[in-house]
């Protein structure tokens, strides 16, 4: 069943003006595959030329969707795609019945769209380990393909939330040298997040011309930077899913030399990767964990994860605590190299500890009267090394009891 | 401050009838260190012959007293020992500091009882990063001493506690070919719990003469089988320490062929570790996790700290929901070996899921009745090997972010 949550306090003011992006249409309808009273599938059609990229949970345990996209992501194919999603079922864990339920809504929109099976693209989101109707689906078919819109991108990014209390979309406009390009991207995701790929749904689109290959290395590398550093519970989804539509409709080549469309692209993933952690289930504070100074970069995410992660860091800050010796706990455990006499710790700009101890010049006031702020900064340099990591997070609060503990989802 | 918490619903029913352990006594008192109107200091002092063994917190932001405890730990003296606990200030992160007062109270120990200072063990629990009042301490050592007393283990037990809601002991009587020995023990500990040595503080004696060194190998296996399998919040503490005297005072010589009192011991550790865990911070439900047929043992054991910890995992159970889908979740996250299709799922006796999927003869409301229980058995198999693991933990509830988020400790 759907309930309503209240709009998470750190959300944006409103969902923003996502352009057009050419050769790309969406539609979404009302299937009631478990929710009533809501949409709940969205169909993407990309025009033939588009390329497509993609990354995916490393969980052992993957939803049929999710490894039937793996199967079909490295082909090279001039014949367009579509992707369709469905929330409120996720058809993981669902044994053959999850392959075959993949199948049939796959099959059924290639014959919908006059597609190639191949090109077909699916995702599930919602209760793991009950089989999806898929039926009720692929009925609705002929009324998704006659919707189908080039400006339904805001209904789509309604479609596919789960317990997310907003709609989430980025978009970046890119002037090239060559021509101007369209970035625009939607995403789902508030519980079951924890940086193992992007831990949700996401959608990216542009009308630049991409080749597949270089559009994948640049995915990739920036979810390494982006979906990969947000955590909120540190649970991975069985399908988590990112994946990247090219359309070249504006007619203007980009490759991984031009910087300034990687940079928006980061932009635009980066900021629906925070809204993510902004619609974290419960939260009141987004958290922003820097590392520096430690032995390695790799070192650095260990500890910042550790920070970010540790339920006594995130239930004193939900407590709006500075209570940094949760902070030093947490560094302590990680297993990653620290000294305790070198750690330094800042919370925003305030200096907290030295030298292994409080430092002389904080007062407690001035700490508490931080952590009444809805952004929290918190920055701990190791002392040890150039290694460094940022991840982003949200506190632990009774609302997260509530959503997980009264909720099946 | 201390706050009076609710006694936990999973607590034993009283504290256990603890035996005098000869060649050894206690005292407690109040010394103001933090907490008004409560004893905070134990000392227990072991006659002359004793051995002590020790395992230790492997956090790299270890406290002072642990540090300490360390570097004394190994030596062989037949000079007898001390074991002077302080709860309200942990003495960590303390910086030079740290060791100047840990310093102070073994030394002023050692002269009180007229034990050389590196027989003069130290441990303290409460918060981090304030300096130790460590002369309210020593300013009470000679009442402290006048007090000793053969029967004081209870007392004792009680000094120790921080956000405990009751008191922890144990003991075992052991008969022998060579005689009969006592093993008694105390613990304390229900927050910052995680399976990285022993979490909490553990003081176990007994009457037995055992040789240091075979004593040390004994202490540390079976914390790996008992302390190390235990977890609350997966947070890891500064302080943990375990120590083991044997005072030899029965005149009864045991040794690792003893098998009789290893498996007491074992039981002794593993009553006391599941005791920290029915003390959890806001603990409603005791949970066990079983995992067999994995790859290896190490593989199980990373499967069971990885349902154990996952925050959907114990909200589901603290709302008495059968989600299975968070375990399946749980295990493909773990980083370990896992194969979705051959995951075999029981409740209790109740069979769940298996071959990838939900069983056909599963009814939900027989899983939910099962949730009811305040004892829940989780065992899955992974049908991979024979790697088998047992992890011990609880829910996660608003009771545990009331006590987080609301309470420096």
């Amino acid at each position: 069943m759907a309930r309503t949550l209240a709009r998470s306090p750190l959300a944006p003011a409103a969902f923003p003006d996502l352009p057009v992006i050419g050769g790309l249409r969406f539609a979404s309808i009302a299937a009631g595959v478990r929710y009533a009273g809501r949409t709940d599938v969205m169909l993407a059609v990309l025009d033939p030329g588009s390329t497509v990229a993609g990354v995916f949970t490393r969980s052992a345990t993957r939803a049929a969707p999710v490894l039937d996209c793996q199967a079909k992501i490295g082909a090279e194919s001039g014949a367009g795609a579509a992707i369709v999603v469905n929330s409120g079922n996720a058809n993981a864990f669902t044994g053959r019945n999850g392959e075959e339920a993949t199948r049939a809504v796959t099959s059924a929109v290639a014959a919908a769209t006059g597609l190639p099976e191949a090109r077909v693209f699916s995702s599930s989101t919602g209760v793991i380990g009950e089989p999806l109707p898929h039926d009720r689906i692929t009925a609705r078919l002929d009324e998704l393909t006659a919707a189908l819109d080039p400006a339904g991108i805001a209904g789509a990014a309604q479609a596919i939330m789960t317990t997310d209390t907003f709609p989430k979309g980025a978009t970046e406009t890119v002037s090239l040298p060559q021509g101007e390009v369209r970035i625009a991207g939607i995403a789902k995701g508030s519980g079951m997040i924890a940086p193992d790929m992007a831990t949700m749904l996401v959608y990216l689109f542009t009308d630049a011309k991409i080749d597949r290959a270089e559009l994948q290395q640049m995915v990739s590398a920036i979810n390494a930077r982006t979906f990969n550093c947000i955590t909120v519970d540190s649970d991975t989804s069985t399908s988590d899913t990112l994946l990247m539509g090219a359309t070249g409709a504006s007619g203007v080549s980009v490759t991984a030399q031009d910087a300034p469309f990687a940079e928006a692209l980061e932009r635009v993933m980066l900021d629906l990767a925070q809204q993510v952690v902004r619609d974290g289930e419960g939260a009141t504070k987004f958290i922003t964990v820097n590392v520096t100074g430690a032995a390695s970069d790799a070192d650095a995410r260990t500890h910042a994860l550790s920070i970010a992660n540790s339920p006594l860091v995130k239930t004193a800050i939900a407590g709006e605590d500075p209570n940094w010796g949760r902070i030093v706990m947490a560094v302590g455990k990680s297993g990653a190299a620290a000294d305790r006499d070198r750690l330094t710790i800042h919370f925003g700009a305030l200096l907290v500890a030295e030298n292994g101890w409080v430092s002389p010049e904080y007062r407690e006031e001035a700490g508490a009267e931080l952590m009444k702020q809805p952004e929290i900064e918190i920055s701990v340099d190791i002392g040890l090394g150039e290694g460094r990591a940022t991840v982003w997070t949200c506190d632990l609060t009774h609302g997260y009891i509530s959503i997980n503990a009264d909720y099946r989802s």
